[in-house]
């Protein structure tokens, strides 16, 4: 199996710093030739699924434009200049959930379109999070945080609460990392 | 908590049919104004796991240029004109693999970008699926189907091996479903 090669790029559409759309003349494996392919350039982003000491996993209830209507959701930023995808993770945790963690685990990059670009979601699960400050985002979004346990988090996620994909790949990866990091079952503790 | 409202919708871009950009006027919540908010439109799709009858899952491994490198994948395709999100997901999938299923239990629709459109991904779940035929994608990429158990589908999507959103947010929900909706362990069929 071969990967396809980009022969050129021609920037098509110079919208604003959130998208940019360009042209792309592409080789298939087989040596086909595409002249014009469309790529959506879109800033990659982080996305952070913060766990509490409790256990509880902290979410956000908001309306965001692209979903079109309230949500629950994870915590997500772009990656400024400059910062590795973990450094915007934390600042971006500390600004809209005033929340500090322990250990970062990060769960993967991917790619937001299968075709066209649209940027790289970067996702973690934050362990020992805890708030230390009240949020202040300054996004243009009225947001609202919300502390759920392991089994709500399944449940609104099963239900298709989470009604983004990032989000919803997030807590899917998040759940199952819980999962099979348990603490050994009550009563389990002292078998070899 | 209050949705925005769009005010105005200009076409700034006609790429092609896979792509269109808009620009958006915009009211927020607070009643400020946004003028120029770019939206991508790109159609919707499909994304389709199916359970063969055996228990394993029917996956592919492909290059996509948007993902950039050599990926497992679930099967997905954009929904044609005067189809219902299920029927795409079933033709595709006959289509793609070759496949014909029973039931398909649908697992959400999903924004795939928060802010700015970029299309929006239902996702199947496909039970007791069986090959009838050879696959007849006619897409551009070479494709290998890969049948996996439900414990290695689990490690490759935990090690991040799914590379784009779509994929890993239905795998995620599928193995979910799966879990809770697996037969009872050896030695407890009879157990009332």
């Amino acid at each position: 199996m071969k990967p396809w090669k980009t022969l050129t790029r021609e920037l098509v559409l110079d919208f604003n710093r959130w998208l940019r759309i360009e042209s792309h003349k592409i080789e298939l494996h087989d040596g086909r030739v595409i002249e014009e392919w469309p790529w959506v350039v879109i800033p990659s982003f982080v996305d952070v699924l913060p766990v509490l000491e409790d256990g509880r996993i902290l979410c956000m209830r908001q309306f965001k434009y692209g979903v079109g209507e309230i949500s629950l959701s994870t915590m997500g930023g772009m990656i400024d200049e400059g910062e590795t995808p973990e450094q915007a993770a934390r600042r971006e945790m500390f600004e809209e959930m005033g929340c500090e963690a322990g250990e970062m685990v990060f769960l993967g990059k991917y790619a937001s379109d299968a075709n066209r670009g649209c940027g790289l979601a970067h996702l973690f699960l934050a362990l020992d999070a805890r708030q230390v400050t009240a949020p202040d985002s300054g996004d243009l979004e009225e947001q609202e945080l919300v502390a759920l346990t392991p089994a709500e988090l399944r449940a609104a996620f099963m239900a298709g609460e989470f009604r983004m994909l990032s989000w919803a790949a997030l807590v899917g990866l998040g759940l199952m990392y819980l999962d099979s990091h348990a603490p050994p079952a009550l009563g389990q503790e002292n078998v070899i």
